[in-house]
């Protein structure tokens, strides 16, 4: 490998700081800059921020467009928001100062069908500046979209895929525990689920990304959400969850292809789940049932898989990818 | 999708013919030449020594030089030979008349290490005739060595890596059960195994193709045969094994790095095998188990990715191509 890859890292919360962490733990990438708008952040280091045995030599700055314009870099680590019409705005600036983009936000996964407006002017500018944009993450981005989508690579037909993705939150940071209502009576868990903040973002997506892949036009698709509710007291390091009220979030994605249902995702997160897993059946020759045992840790896998698409992006061909259409991503250490 | 991808078979075998049937039955591909040496198929119909409902109009001819001369076609599905040596010179007059090739070749899907001279020869035809070469099956090329690989895409880091492929042959074909040396003495397997005829070809090429997306650097390789004994008598469609008869094959591959085995490939096919499955173990972060139950039917999962992978081989950038740096394939029916 040849001079290393200058990463600047944008967004500073928990999944940022912990993609600092691999980032600096890899050889062949360099952190050069990083960006934040809490002003609690703003002038610390970066590495002493994210719990680094030393500090980086990076210091937070408030001002995304001076830190673009300063710092020679290759690409960007975007983990801002989850949200594509507020990334937007940043991933337009990033790609006019020609550097590439690896994002967690989870509605850039696959924007195509659900935002093709924001997802034709993304990829456009990032054309023009001859970058390339991804987004990734454990899910959406890998556990129930691309790796469905790659185990069908070895079938002569699918007719249904479905995939149960089954997490114990009990483990998860505090603001992961909330954003599945973790501790919520019924009637909170109902009302900020009417208010869109408790759900899984990237359900649709994932069925999107599946079906692009598998050149499957849908019809429409679904994405259904009711809360986990707690049968005894459930204790945590952040919470403590009386019985009757929500332990997490069940989520249920269908996509509908001639007036059938052909793709089936399961979300489900709640502290205390019994038994987590990972499962990805495909009906089809051959038929194919795999089960992750024990699930994956997904704010590890998300944050690796971020690192370990730096490369990968910054030699992709120019424009707005998926993981459907960049080389295959392996951890490279 | 524009105009369809024209494909010549190559090798008329029970791969080939295989592979006929999955290609003729996608509306994006379109069979327009086949070849193979054996004088009971030239000058016979492709689809009807297929099997297929109704002839394909495809003349099996034995003078492959005047087939890719004179016909326009995209890519070669080409079936002949597990031999690197063997494969050669078909692959080097295939890119001179200019068309892309899927091989189920299995020393060509990661030669690089094991036979570097004859890979370089491959990529510089290839890219001097703009196309590129592709070899992928169910293993080696996907269960064993891409699927393991792409699974690290979610680590942080990864010490170990472990596959089995463990298979029941009832249900394969006579020469598939043969090659495992299914009823065979221990006498007659220990000769033909020193003669190189019953080892499952491909398991040092999936382990430097694992070892190649990893950026691992190996000290060695082994790759070590023998029996799976019958304890008792078991009969199938094609053949009747006594106790105490060869019912198939085990095969160990281990790479190693810095002096300690870091791969490990465990390869076992026997008629009668009570449990078959496929499981993939990453020791890192986060550790990965992951299993396939009933594991994949061989046959028709080596035909199906040939399939899958023309248009990806067709569009790939040109050379020498491996799993591991193609767009990921999937199932475009």
């Amino acid at each position: 490998m040849g001079r290393k890859i200058r990463v600047i890292q944008y967004g500073a919360g928990p999944i940022g700081l912990k993609a600092v962490e691999y980032i600096a733990g890899r050889s062949h990438l360099q952190i050069v800059g990083a960006v934040d708008t809490d002003p609690a952040k703003i002038g610390r280091d970066l590495g002493e921020l994210a719990g680094l045995p030393a500090p980086l030599g990076v210091t937070v700055s408030g001002d995304a467009s001076d830190v673009l314009r300063r710092t020679g870099a290759d690409a960007v680590v975007l983990t801002t928001t989850s949200t594509l019409e507020k990334i937007k705005p940043q991933i337009l600036e990033i790609v006019s100062f020609g550097k590439n983009v690896v994002s967690s936000c989870e509605e850039l996964t696959y924007p195509w069908i659900t935002q093709p407006a924001i997802a034709w002017e993304i990829h456009e500018a990032a054309v023009a500046n001859s970058v390339s944009v991804l987004a990734t993450g454990v899910n959406p981005g890998f556990l129930m979209d691309f790796l469905p989508l790659v185990m069908t690579g070895i079938c002569k037909d699918v007719t249904h895929i479905r995939v149960e993705r089954i997490q114990d939150a009990r483990h998860r940071r505090l603001p992961f525990q909330k954003k599945i209502g973790a501790g919520l009576t019924m009637e909170a868990f109902q009302t900020k689920a009417k208010e869109g903040i408790l759900r899984h973002v990237g359900l649709t997506e994932s069925i999107h990304l599946i079906a692009s892949g598998l050149g499957w036009t849908l019809d429409r698709t679904e994405d259904i959400l009711s809360p986990v509710k707690a049968a005894s007291r459930i204790t945590t390091e952040h919470l403590i969850i009386e019985p009757g009220q929500a332990s997490g979030v069940s989520q249920i994605g269908r996509g509908y292809r001639n007036g059938e249902e052909v793709i089936t995702l399961n979300f489900r997160a709640s502290v205390g789940e019994p038994n987590p897993l990972e499962r990805i059946v495909i009906e089809g020759s051959p038929r194919i049932d795999l089960t992750i045992t024990d699930g994956v840790n997904g704010d590890v896998a998300t944050c690796a898989i971020m690192t370990n698409a730096i490369p990968v992006v910054v030699e992709a061909e120019p424009g707005l990818r998926t993981m459907a259409d960049v080389r295959p991503i392996a951890c490279r250490g």
